[in-house]
């Protein structure tokens, strides 16, 4: 099977790893890639790793998933809870979408406990820390 | 009368006549242009036809609209229920507008039920296809 | 085709074009039935139109449609927002169902933003003044 | 001036004076109209006295004084918290409006504590007995 | 005892057992009325059998029933929902009233859960299909 | 009978007729203290006439009406939306109490709409400007 | 059919009969069960009949009849309004149930208008004493 | 290290692999008690695996949990959303827990979108199926 | 007087004593038994002490204590905001009822403000620790 | 220790023992004093006892217990559920703080179940009569 | 011009520089006044300063504004979210209206997020310390 | 020291001075520019001055401001009260954050009654025109 894996994070994620190390740990967003193409390497998949800070370049990019893509792992970030356009956007793609948070966005503000994602989404995973991306990859190769 | 009827799409309206037809119909973004410009042209009018997925972009061409346009047919699309920032943009236009949606929102998920355009537009149209657009243009000639 | 096209006015509607004529123009609802007459005939349609202050009046006229018409084009007025015996009428129905306001509903009072009849409708439109109904007739006849 | 004060009286006033007397009183509709054709006779004006149980008839009845009345007392019962039908008939009368309940709707069902009518009215009395209908009597008389 | 049974049905109950039989079966308004009247008979009671679409024509019957009934079976249909008047005139009659739903009203739209009769009837039955009728008669013959 | 009927009046009140004639008119709270004396003094009833922008004193005089009062007419003005105080004061009088509203509080602000003295009240009569005292002195007198 | 037709009852049932008689009757749940068996009997129907004060137990009792049982007539009493574990067990069930009330819930406290049953049980009774298990099990066995 | 994790799961999760397996698979809770052993094992841990229908034995549970665990996996099924008692036992718990539901519960019915465990958790994990049980138990012991 | 006094207390607080100390003290329950015997023995009364944290066994103790008791003292901790069948046993007791709870429920979270037993009790106490039962014995005591 | 202990009485308590005695009992404010001042002074303490029914006074008094002070029991009466001020001034003080209330404020009207105090008291007493104040006394004699 | 600046202080604001330095600073009210003094002096303006912990005294002083004043500084401290009557004292003013909070009001309690002020003020400004009020007043001088 | 403080502004801040010129002046960002330039030059502070319509490029200026910048002054217009991601982005600046609002926007729609920035911002400045900008400087400037 030759389309890819998409792995999608929101605003503010550039900064993973520089901010709040005891929070949300020491790896970048680089080493989350890093990681996740081994992972969906040995199953002999391909990812396209993206971040942006912009809802509409987000949006773009669940569109060229939704033509090159076999899954989605989407991290959303603040967009989670405001963003009808990237809802609106994964419901145009047939293929399995994982919604992961690093932090448990239970236990946050409670703006927070609402996500435009997570009903449309395959599973939900929050709190795994980085591991999250991972635990969604290793469920989505099963799937795919 | 030399100003132009800005139309204005909204995010993921660029997918029209590609996703799920059985519902959006065949047309395409293009054919709405085309009959609008048609219909428009009879009357003496130019069009300036817009789609982006991008919140700022819409705000941005607004500006435009409110300076060389002497009316705005819109689909916010998802941004309908999340944008104040396309609200208020549309504030400062001293024109007709009038909000188009292509399916019934209204028999759609709660959070599609509130729209932060509707209650400064001239009128909204849902339901009606893309036929909703032409019903909105006969009437703003009308206006102009 | 030999099914009629229902037209259906609620409560208050009778005064169209004799109070507030700067809202909602001089036209009569015979002026609106007479417009509307020569739309669907160029397409060889009969229609049978009425208007009604009764809530049982309109519920008997929904179960005659359901008979003897092929679509309904009501304006429920003030019934909009507080009848659920004229939804569950039209939910007798089965052809396509048009909801039409002269005015914007969305900028008037809150009450007002709830219809028990648009989510069980094909499409809604607020707004046009009483063009709302030639558009909605317009659709109607393409749908048939 | 020749022109009518319209007494209104909503669902189940029929049956005043006959039912709960302990409440209501012993008076009867009839004893109701006698004394306000008593007190607006003693200013020459003439009353126009009404009941109904059909919301659609009280609409009617509001129609009519809109043309041939000066003032309007209404008792809308029951139509109070559900009827927006008989507000939107009030809102096309340009004359005093009083609200009139016999009982103190306020100390009863919270869903009584909502009236369609009362931001619409001139005043609202709720809970002076019959006595109530005199005092709005007497107040319109005044603003005539 | 001398005094009759009332069965009030509310809007669009005319239509049964001819819409969706499916959900309704096949029985009509006639059958029940007969059943009704054979389980009064057999205890000697006489039914008073009643349909309309019109709010206000219920509550009349309703006054009716107050003077000569002995007990009220009610399916008030889509007045369940919005009905003060219904209500009010309930209230006015001292006697055991059974509210009966064909379908489980508790498994449909959110606004079908809440009832302006309930809270004042001595029993509700919802989802028995036209036998609920007939249990409401049991007991009331059993009240009596 | 020796007791006085009590006149409360709550904040703001003492401007009565200095500010916003067009709205509240000329009279002053010397004038409605003047026309009730007129109209309890006929009767043979003394009056106690308050006026105090102190929710504290307002209390105190609540109490003094419990020993020496037979009635209590009040305006409690701002304090009717905010007083529990006042409530729990009225609620140790075992006597007529009626609210009193010189304009329709209920064609203001959301939250002018709820008092916490209306359902403790034998009545509420709102928008009858300063004849609203007068026509609760006159029910008053009927009940003592 | 050799299907048990499970009749189970919630937490306090145990009380039937027992404590305010002039509200719930004399007879107890032991009346209760032999009436149904009766009723059951004579259409050749077995019943399982169970009373617990134990949300789990009702769960595993629910679970028997799911492999057991050919219906089911719940009296959840408090757990209707609390257990979401028992609305999970009876969701494993396919086969008719009925729920039912021996008081009239709707005219209680308001925590009581919600139910977690209602929406996925047949039908749903309440007021009519016991003779509501009685009119489940009559309905129950039409349906077998 | 010589302490045990806890593995709960709540009411009718012992019907897992025996009812909608189309939904929950074919694994049944015994199978995940295998993999978690094998999963924990390979670590040197040591696993003591739970269910129970009763809310109480889930706290008995805990408190052991409390003493003998070093972390626990729970799925609390239909107490999620309905019991602080499970709520309060997991607070005297130091040590991770992780809160794991085989399908997505945010795409079902709104009172499945509360949890009393989410916020007090480390993590939460829904609609990964049984590889759920697997990924929490992988985060624990890398946690450990 | 030989009815004894039964004390009650919900889930978890088997734990009370050895958890955060510093919040609960070190106090167990058996302490809060032994001084609550002394002042009971002091004035010739016995009582009968429980804990447990199945909810159905909180209501079959309660049903015990409808029998053989004279008062209630309860601290019906986690049931406290979730548990109608213990508030549907405690209505059966006809006898003063005490809530008691250690901590101040008021300063957490806000699930804790309701409570399903406080409306139904005679008194209410929280944050007097766990002098908070000695002061119910002691007003239970006159009471009785 | 030469700090007082301030026991402060809200609005219409000055009429403790003269209305409503089946409810309230005989005992007035003075009975409450003198029994305070015998069980502090039985510990060496003083007290500084107050009632106003001025929402400013109690403010200002507070202030004085900041000073003077070692520990606050309030009884606010109405002003528990309206008196930020009071709140407000209570945060400035550094000692213990019980709101008591002598009826069972829990089973009263739904706005009395909010208290702005309770959240920053140590202890909340209902119900208890005016055996409530000595409570809170002993208890916050232990804590000195 | 020789009317004054009204400087308003609401409940507790007497406190200021004395409790919780860390928070609200070193500086007194009389440090605040001082500095207003000096800012409006250089601009040939008078203050008149207040501070009071009673809501009728706060009116009183407005009210003088209403006539000696030419703008109002107000610091509404609690009453900001309890006085309607502080509301409506304001509205009889015609003149500049600014609300200063010293803390950050939108960051604490939610119940601080309401202002009975905010709406019918010219400017609000909170968290700027006692800065807050010199900017308020530099603005004022600019508008007078 | 050497860092900027960064001013931000939000969606259609670009028209200030070209609309509406009598709400919100003749004063264009320009000028706000050149003041903010002059007082923060005047303690030797260097700002860097910034306006999108694109939430996505006000977070990239944000991550910018961690870097090099001591403070922000942010007027986030629309943005307010929909961008999580410009609360989260601000989160991560360790610095002071004022939030400026030209206009009163606690005398507009209820939503713009809500902000994200709000409760994690030094301070919030609404109604004083563009000289809140100025305001907000000085503060800044003193706390640096």
């Amino acid at each position: 099977m030759s389309k890819k894996i998409f792995v999608l994070n929101g605003p503010n994620l550039n900064l993973l790893g520089k901010r709040q190390p005891e929070i949300y740990g020491h790896d970048t967003l680089a080493d989350v890639e890093a990681k996740l193409r081994e992972i969906a390497g040995a199953e002999g998949h391909e990812i396209s790793f993206h971040q942006s800070n912009h809802e509409g370049e987000i949006v773009d990019t669940i569109h060229k998933a939704r033509l090159e893509g076999c899954g989605v792992i989407i991290n959303p970030a603040a967009y989670t809870h405001t963003s009808v356009a990237i809802r609106d956007a994964l419901l145009t793609c047939e293929m399995p979408i994982f919604e992961v948070h690093i932090s448990n966005v239970h236990a946050r503000e409670a703006f927070r406990h609402h996500s435009y994602v997570s009903d449309i989404a395959t599973a939900v995973i929050a709190g795994l820390g980085i591991e999250g991306y991972n635990a969604a990859m290793r469920r989505l190769l099963q799937l795919l």
